[in-house]
Order: C-alpha cells, then structure tokens, then sequence
C-alpha cells in the first residue's frame, strides 16, 4: 500500500498544486493522499476524477501529519531536493512493506527530514513536487503504473489525432 | 535542442503551475520554455532560479504560439492524455533533430492535435502537464538529466537527514 502526505497545503495558494499531486498520486497508482489541511473543495476534485475516470482512490483532507509519521507501520519517503539522489538509494529501499511518501510545500520542518527513513531527491535542482512524486512512483512502479485499468465510466482510447472517450453505459 | 512551448497560460490562474512546468524544463534538461501570455512575473521566478542554480535555460512569455508552430523546424510533441500511449509511440520518435514539445492547458485547441507530429499520452488518466512533462523528458534522457551539473553559484550536496547547500564564492 501507498499512500501520500501532502504537509503545508495551503488551500488558497495551493489548490492546483495540491490538485495535482493528487491526481498524480492516483494516476501512478498510490492507494490515497492525505492532507494536513482540511479542503473540502480539494477532495471534491479529486474525488470527481475517481468518480468518472474509477479506481478506489480515497482522499482525507485535515488530517493530524504528526500523528501520522509517528503512527506510521512501514517506511516513509519523504521526496526532497535536499535528500540522497534517487539513483543512489533506490535500491536500498525495503521493499514489500506500506510506503508513506511525503510531499511537502515551500517549506519543510526538520522533523520532517528526521523522521523519514529516506529523504529523496528526484534530482538536486528545484523543480516540483507534482514531478518529482510521478518520477518517484513511475521509478518504483517501473512504468507499469502508466498502464493500469481503472474500469472507469470514463475510458480514453489514445488516438494519433483525436479525442476518443469512451463512456460505459451505466 | 528541446523547446517547451506552454499554450494557454492564464497568469492569475496558472501563475505556480506554469512555473513548475517552466522548473521541471530547466532541471530536466530543455534548453527553454515559451509561454503564450505575457508573464514577466512568472519570467522573473523562473530566471531567479537560473541564476542561483545555473544553466543556459532561457524563458520567453508573449510569444505567438501559432506562428512557432507553424515555423518549427523539426518536430512536434504534444503532451495529451488523448495521444498514443508513450511505451506504444516512444521509439518512432524521430532522432536528431530539434524537438517542440507543447504542453497545453485545460482546453487545447484542435489545430494542435492536428500540427503535432506527435500526440503522447503519458497515460490514459487525467493528471498533470507538469508530470507529464517530468516522465516524457526523463523518458527521453533515460535519467541522465536528473545528474546534469549546472554549475551554479548554489550547489545541493544530497544527504540522508541534513540540508547542505555550497555557495560558490564569487
């Protein structure tokens, strides 16, 4: 199980970023993300891609973080520029067990980064953390997250041209 | 040469997205990005970072986006969840040569599916254009833009609990 803990929403500033972290997370096959602040209008986005396009994905919005990282039965990740680079400690991550993977904001608190079995760098220049979540799970899921069948309502048909959905009758 | 060109860029709304796919360009390894609607906020935020981490990345906003298109000389991305699947169209991009890769916002317009040489999916799923963007190009590099040196006045060392950042002395 995967899930991600989104720390430091902000849910004026942040809505689009935290929107996509969210839907990166259920696109790359993360179980649920939860999030420090509560944002109603956040889970409803987020819960009406799920609504049309499937999967289980959950969401929980004003969740208690430190409660959480120090509650958590498995490992966490937390994914930051200043960590160990991607490539370098890959490899080293226990496998088989629940992964926490913690996305924060601008800024990050030191316990942070203490209580993290792994600090993650997708690389040491600054970028995102809607990248670096998706290059982070695309790695562990060695692509095959690009591929699942969510049995939606919603089903895109890629095309070399156009737009093709198809909608299952209900 | 790599060109991102971003279409649809609305600075209010877009203002941290559009700087994240402008970030995630740089680091990941394309020489500039090009934004539809005039921004020299978002122009200023992206070239900070240039200057304090380095590189050659340049950032143009008001740019005419259908006469770029029109006059690329090489070829043409376009990132959708609409396109081929990346795995199925990945190796028939055309090698050597300079590539455009557009990253549209909300609504793209039909005469973009239609110029591109390439519509890529990068999943079937809703998500993010500034993961979309992530995975294409760490795609395309096969990683090696996650361990470009930029060689700037800042410089992040990757460590297990610790931020550790040299400054170059001028």
């Amino acid at each position: 199980m995967i899930t991600v803990l989104r720390i430091g929403h902000r849910p004026y500033r942040d809505k689009r970023i935290t929107t996509h972290v969210g839907l990166v997370a259920r696109a790359f096959n993360a179980d649920n993300i939860l999030i420090d602040t509560k944002d109603e209008k956040l889970e409803n986005n987020i819960l009406s891609v799920v609504d049309r396009f499937g999967g289980t994905f959950q969401v929980e919005t004003g969740v208690n973080w430190r409660k959480i990282l120090h509650s958590w039965n498995g490992k966490i990740i937390h994914l930051t520029m200043y960590g160990e680079h991607i490539d370098e400690v890959f490899n080293k991550i226990t496998k088989g067990v629940d992964l926490l993977i913690v996305v924060g904001s601008e800024k990050v608190r030191r316990e942070i980064y203490e209580i993290a079995d792994y600090n993650i760098a997708i690389g040491h220049q600054p970028h995102s953390e809607v990248a670096a979540l998706a290059l982070f799970l695309d790695r562990y899921f060695k692509g095959s997250e690009l591929k699942i069948g969510f049995n939606g309502k919603l089903r895109i048909v890629g095309s070399q041209k156009g737009k093709i959905v198809i909608e299952k009758k209900a």
